[in-house]
């Protein structure tokens, strides 16, 4: 099958979106997709706060300096990491990330557009009090999601040759 | 586009391998796929050490319990960060996240197995030593790949019920 690396390679990071909400069975699927990344010990650590409120994105909005991409954006997924069943915080953050990953990719294949933001991480601290979020919540990213009002653009990515390790002799 | 959230779901770690080994161009499709994931400012902390020689491997299998996963995978790939690249090791850690899971999505679309071993971590200073690996690069995860000869089994996640957070009133 070749549409995985397709999807892989043509994915780009989509911060302007139509007006359009993508249906609520899409981001299911999107969220479908998230739950079956690997973890260590399987201990899927990740957790979902679905944001499609305007007042609630306008506030979160404040919290990061990429405030018109979530302001703007019809759906906004906070993904936190779940401190309290956290075994190891190395292993947690890359399985979040593979999570995140197939969120990303979902919403591709969906034909949606979407953006990882992590800027908004330096007020992690200010979202979780603003959100009333569990204390074991950490925040991790903001996913934005919607229909792509973007031209398309080329990736960019350093070539295989220079990140693969030579052993010395 | 259905296949990429089938592949997801359907995708399940294997341990046991059979002897054929893949192709040179699969092993490249795995890691063309990596290199695509996103990283915070496209910094693109990944970086791979491919090793398929046996003497290679059964040095590397006595670093982990799972040493006989290692030592039987006709292919390990080493992925590791470069810390000389990290500008924000959540975040990169999260990115090398990503770009395992697009290694391990690709890899089961082109129909092998794979397995994300994270157990070697306990050892990863006795194994860049062993390697001789520059002091920037961390080892973050041992990927092993093959034909699988395991029957196929159910995969058991959280509901989405158990994954979305409610916010309090």
């Amino acid at each position: 099958m070749d549409d995985i690396l397709e999807v892989i390679r043509s994915r780009r990071s989509i911060r302007q979106y139509k007006k359009q909400l993508p249906g609520d069975d899409e981001i299911e699927r999107v969220l479908e997709a998230s739950r079956w990344a690997p973890s260590g010990l399987n201990n899927q650590p990740w957790r979902f706060l679905l944001i499609k409120d305007k007042e609630k994105k306008n506030s979160l909005a404040k919290f990061t300096k990429y405030a018109d991409i979530i302001r703007d954006a019809p759906v906004v997924i906070l993904v936190c990491m779940d401190t309290g069943e956290s075994y190891n915080r190395d292993k947690d953050l890359m399985a979040i990330g593979a999570c995140i990953q197939n969120m990303l990719l979902e919403a591709a294949a969906l034909g949606l557009g979407a953006c990882w933001l992590g800027e908004i991480l330096n007020k992690k601290q200010e979202v979780s009090e603003y959100l009333k979020l569990d204390e074991d919540l950490e925040l991790m990213a903001a996913i934005t999601i919607g229909y792509s009002d973007e031209d398309v653009t080329e990736g960019c990515r350093k070539s295989l040759k220079n990140l693969k390790i030579e052993l010395k002799k």
